[in-house]
């Protein structure tokens, strides 16, 4: 049995919308028991309505949302908040870890304070995307490292190496994004980077181009979180605008080319099809997007609910000694 | 009447196919003379062909091509060659810009070598990409200039400016890639860049973000070259990918959605729709892809010829100082 914590406040989405996500999360995994933290009153009809799930989950009512407009450095104190009851289940062990989609600050500092750093780690921000082939991309770090010194490069490595092997890859392949495949080619730091990565008793492929990012030919993009946000922002913003410009081409397609062309939208949109995880405190802590729908919530806790039961915590500690 | 030197070797495609190019840039403007530098023998039956575009060009036999294989600080001096043949015609004031497909270490040498930099700048690599809405978006620094210090992102600024002035832009509007939107996004370098754009008198809308890069929002897109280089390869890459998805998704596609897909890949197609622009020199250099076609030479011919009837050299200089 794995628990995890789901905050399911503070994000535009509805609570209701979002706590039908964990539900459908539990009916996947039999493993999984969940900390539904929210409104008692809202949620209660919903987990009434589900008799079988009896048993797995608790309802932890926890009234207060902290949004972009509190103060994090006040909200984490709030015992009332549903962010912070989530956190404070995961400090008291109860919980493995925490999903979210609530105030990008409010998750930092409740994480922070509540959770505790890992020892020389400064928080690092990880997103799972999806390659062409429709296999796990892991990118890090993704914003929350500017300006990183090379050593830092060799945490990313760690982490992203921890994350792949607790979602089953023997031996994840590691690069390190550059503008060039060449070791030679870098900014200074990403090329000092490099030579520190070389040493590392990681499967280190080298240097890798934004052109080969989604190719497949790698697990793991290390990058510094200036970098790693222009290429996620990238795909984004390349991924809608072309699919925009070929619905404007295409007015009248044909279903099926419709239905294509929302598949890889979709695909590609990081912000609906799962979540950031918040890499170097105690525990592992996802963060969708504020306006994430209840399918969003689905995969985002099926996903901490795999890497928990596969080790991630104790190989992310162990990466850091 | 606007002359201009095209170098007809050292890329991959035959000195022939790229010299139909030119010729055709020659029907599409009548204010433009060529140097067609290259082997005689090869073009002479090519020209020779086009009775009603006598004395519009020249052939300049210069039958050596200068590859990747060749050192650079040694090729710039040979005068068998059709690249230094056609950038000492600029120097000697016989052409306005040089065009060409050949190695880019050459091209670079020969710029800085025979042309000579602008004083204070480094040689900057620009392109001029296509936004959402098919008008030129222009980004510079491309890759020539890692860890630039903030004051020359101001001299990207001020050539961006030149450029897009020169192609009929009366204020063109000027944004500095970043993390973020906020002034207070970005790595150190960036926001230093983004406090001294402010202070130019220039179209200056401050931070963009990826995700809005091709949204038709700013005209000119300023970064640092490993920036850039990221942000320009993650735009073909991403492209590449999503279009390559739908052709799998969708292999029985009609005829008008298969075209559509064609369509918006080359649109995003850099390396094939023109080429990149070197600045900082004394006169423009044009470098196109090794495998450009002869349309991407007309395209590149074009452009470089409306530059220069813009006085963009001049604006370039006066930018300078």
């Amino acid at each position: 049995m794995i628990a995890l914590a789901v905050d399911l406040l503070g994000a535009d989405t509805d609570e209701r919308e979002l706590c039908r996500g964990a539900l459908a999360a539990l009916k996947r995994n039999s493993e999984l028991f969940l900390y539904l933290c929210g409104h008692r009153d809202a949620l209660a009809p919903l987990t009434d309505a589900e008799p079988t799930l009896a048993g797995r989950f608790e309802l932890v009512d926890s009234p207060a949302a902290l949004t972009n407009y509190d103060n994090p450095m006040e909200g984490y104190k709030n015992t009332d908040a549903s962010l912070v009851r989530a956190m404070e289940l995961v400090r008291d062990k109860k919980a493995a870890g925490v999903v979210t989609c609530g105030a990008t600050g409010a998750v930092l500092v409740c994480s922070i304070m509540l959770l505790g750093k890992l020892r020389g780690l400064r928080p690092i921000l990880a997103v799972e995307l999806k390659n062409a082939h429709g296999d796990p991309l892991l990118l890090l770090d993704c914003g929350a490292n500017i300006d990183s010194r090379p050593e830092l490069y060799a945490s990313f490595a760690h982490l992203g190496d921890a994350y792949m092997k607790s979602i089953g890859y023997e031996s994840p392949r590691i690069s390190l994004l550059s503008n060039g495949a060449e070791d030679t080619k870098g900014c200074e730091a990403v090329k000092e980077a490099n030579h520190l990565l070389h040493s590392l008793p990681i499967h280190f492929l080298g240097n890798i181009e934004p052109t080969a990012a989604l190719a497949g030919i790698t697990d793991v993009i290390v990058c510094d979180g200036f970098h790693g946000n222009i290429l996620l922002k990238s795909i984004e913003g390349v991924a809608k605008a072309v699919i925009a410009e070929l619905e404007e081409r295409l007015p009248d397609a044909p279903e099926a080319v419709r239905s294509a062309l929302s598949a890889v939208r979709e695909k590609y949109d990081y912000n609906t099809q799962g979540g950031a995880i918040l890499l170097g405190v105690k525990a592992p802590v996802m963060k969708g997007h504020g306006s994430a729908t209840g399918e969003a919530v689905t995969a985002m806790l099926l996903r901490m609910a795999t890497l928990c039961q596969n080790g991630f915590t104790d190989r992310v500690e162990a990466a850091c000694k």
